[in-house]
């Protein structure tokens, strides 16, 4: 039973956009709120999956994302790359008698690396089939978790996740650093100077106390603190992007805010990188999933 | 005026440690709590003051730690590098009419490198003064923040400061990690492996992710992984302390808990590491100090 609507939605740690898809692949309404995984317990999510249909319609539902974990609703197990779109459409795990179905995530399990995935390749494979990335590219996909992908053929074959946004946020939160670095950072010169510190050789634990020494002793502006700072993390992360890279020419894929700033990090690498909005691209995912389910 | 008796008080961001202090140098009575500088507003710095001196006596005080910056009682100003033992009792903050004195930090203001220090320079002072090290020393003194220290002619002349500590804390309350690193770290084989790991040319912010990427796909015990990431952090900083210490043996000064970790780590790296009881040097700072006072 093919869907003709349908309701998808990218449900991670914080955060959950959930979208009503026509029977043409267009999307017919959406919303998003702040109830991530994080925000409930295993017994809130038959209420949360009941909230989006109240929402949406009463309509099947594609969810993708952090649902899919052990802290989530259902845990729909890893698939190991290599890995493409077939092998993730015939592995979703099917929750409510066939009402939902949980896409699953993407694992590398080898000797000396070891990463999971979970939501960004709804969207690597949707930009795949909407054209928007060609089969064979390097992926930047920017958020809590920054993945480096590697694709050939259509399918993805590495990943490496890094957890720069992650880490930003911690350090906002608490700490000696979180009275300083409370703004948006913006891709400044103050970001570009921390970005050119991180691709270098250098220790992040110890660059990041520089922060707030340099501020004390008036070397930096509060002000670019969180510019700075941001650019620091970004850089030691593109730095191992581009070592990754072997000389492919990155994609950055995700939300425009953070999407700019990698990019803006790039090129201060030497390096150019085109920018994809996630959104689009998880739209096309969605569809290209719905569309291979029997 | 010299003191005879007086109270010494090593005042962090998390806890206070006071000690009365004999006219031999002895220490008569102590006590430790958490009302860290964090833990209290600006206004209720006096009524602990007035606190410490109903639990120990009537007697002059000596701080030292963040008690004086900027976010503690009084802030009294950094004395910038090089700088000795006479430099520091020279430039006392006095509050309560010469009834309380705030011991300074210590700032580097170099192009290239800015740093900070309050509290570690009490210890570092004493233990040059007890002959507990020589005057030509290098210095890792581990806790919220490390600092790597070097000593010439019983002077500090440079310093770098790692937020390991501080970050291996943030992780543990917030964030992916949290729920597997919540074990004390101690020095057996995961640490170790950590280590290995973090001595490496390695980028922290991707090394973090595979503690959780390893405990999800089985390659990684969960009682290990408070100990591989306290390994993985305490050799990315052992690597960078290593480096500046161009060859010197480094002694590890601090709580014995913490020494011990860093020990470790630096004989991974096929160093050997003296261990100093940052205690026992504290006291001795003090009394030094206080021996100063016109």
């Amino acid at each position: 039973m093919r869907w003709a609507e349908f309701i998808a939605v990218d449900w991670g740690t914080t955060n959950r956009r959930a979208y009503r898809i026509g029977n043409h692949g267009n999307c017919l309404d959406e919303f998003e709120d702040d109830r991530g995984i994080l925000s409930m317990s295993k017994g809130e999510f038959a209420g949360a999956v009941a909230d989006i249909r109240v929402r949406l319609g009463d309509l099947p539902l594609l969810l993708a994302g952090m649902v899919g974990s052990r802290s989530g609703w259902v845990e729909a197990p890893y698939v190991e790359c290599p890995a493409g779109l077939d092998e993730l459409a015939a592995q979703l795990t099917w929750v409510e008698d066939g009402g939902a179905a949980i896409v699953p995530g993407l694992s590398i399990v080898g000797d000396t690396h070891a990463d999971v995935m979970r939501g960004e390749e709804v969207q690597i494979f949707g930009a795949l089939a909407a054209g928007l990335i060609p089969a064979n590219s390097f992926v930047c996909h920017p958020g809590t978790h920054n993945k480096w992908i590697g694709i050939e053929a259509g399918r993805i074959v590495d990943f490496r996740t890094v957890m720069t946004g992650e880490l930003f946020n911690l350090l906002r939160e608490r700490g000696v650093l979180a009275d300083l670095i409370g703004d948006d950072a913006w891709p400044g010169d103050a970001f570009r100077a921390g970005v050119r510190r991180g691709l270098g050789d250098c220790t992040l634990t110890a660059e990041l106390f520089t922060v707030r020494a340099r501020v004390l002793l008036g070397q930096l502006e509060r002000g670019n603190a969180a510019s700075y700072t941001s650019g620091l993390l970004i850089g030691a992360d593109v730095r191992l992007g581009l070592d990754l890279a072997r000389g492919s020419q990155p994609i950055v894929m995700g939300r425009p805010e953070l999407t700019h700033l990698y990019a803006a990090a790039i090129a201060e690498a030497g390096q150019s990188a085109r920018e994809v909005v996630g959104e689009t691209a998880f739209l096309a995912g969605a569809v290209a999933i719905a569309g291979r389910i029997e």
